[in-house]
C-alpha cells in the first residue's frame, strides 16, 4: 500500500541497517521528520534522530526484522535483538509523505528488560555526543 | 491481507473493545494462543491472556486505535491511552491463524514512564487473581 516513492525510501532503510552507510540517513528523512524513541514522550527532531539511528546499529547484536506490515503510507518492521544477554524485540513504525521521505519514525521495545538494557547501552555511547535517548 | 475469517476475528476484537463482552475473547482466542505482554519476555497461556486483556480495558482511559497496517495473516493496531496522568502510546500486534482465530498477541509500549504506570496499575489489580503481567 505504499507508493513507489515510498517503497524506495524503504528500500534504502534496510541498506542502511545491512550497511551502515551514515549517507543515506539525511537522504530518506525529511527534515522536518519527528522520531518517537522508546523511552520519552516527546518527539526528537531529525539531528537526534540521526545521531540515535546510528548508534543504535552498534549497539543491538543478532539483529533481524521478523515480520512486516503496511498500512495507508504507513510500515510496521518488526524485529528481534540481543543487548547483552538480554534479548528484546520491537517495532519500527514508519511514516511516509506523498514523495517518500519519513516524515515519522517511532520505536517501540519489549520486555520491559529489553527497554532498560536497551536504555543503559544507547545513553552510555550518547552521552559524549550531547543526545539522549 | 487478511482472509475472510480473520476479518471477522478482528471486527469481534474491536466489538470486544468497545463493548468489553467478556464472552467474545474465549471465541476468538485460539486454544493453544500464545500473549506476549510488554513486560516480560516469556509468553502466556490463553487463560492468563483473557484476564489480562479484560483487565487492561478497565486500566486503560480514553483508549483509541490510531493506526492499522496488515501483513500476512497479522495486523498491527497502533492505539493511544492514559494511565493516570501518563499518557502512552502502543501496539497490539496479532498473528491469526487460517481460521481466523487469534494465535499470537503481542503488546508494546512506549515510552518508558507509560510502560510503568501502566504495569503498576495491572499488578494492582491482577494480584488477587494469581496473574501477572
Amino acid at each position: 500500500m505504499l507508493n513507489q516513492n515510498q517503497q524506495h525510501t524503504l528500500t534504502r532503510w534496510h541498506e542502511f541497517v545491512v550497511n551502515r552507510n551514515e549517507q543515506i540517513l539525511p537522504e530518506i528523512l525529511a527534515d522536518e521528520m519527528q522520531f518517537f524513541s522508546p523511552f520519552v514522550y516527546k518527539p526528537k527532531n531529525k539531528a537526534a534522530a540521526m545521531t540515535i539511528l546510528q548508534t543504535v546499529t552498534n549497539v543491538f547484536e543478532d539483529f533481524r526484522y521478523t515480520r512486516k506490515m503496511f498500512g495507508a503510507s504507513c510500515a510496521t518492521l518488526e524485529f528481534a535483538a540481543n543487548v547483552g544477554a538480554i534479548s528484546l524485540q520491537g517495532v519500527d513504525i514508519i511514516e511516509f509523505d506523498e514523495a517518500g521521505k519519513i516524515i515519522e519514525f517511532k520505536v517501540m521495545i519489549r520486555p520491559a528488560n529489553g527497554l532498560q538494557a536497551l536504555g543503559a547501552a544507547m545513553n552510555e555511547r550518547l552521552t559524549a555526543q550531547g543526545v539522549t535517548v
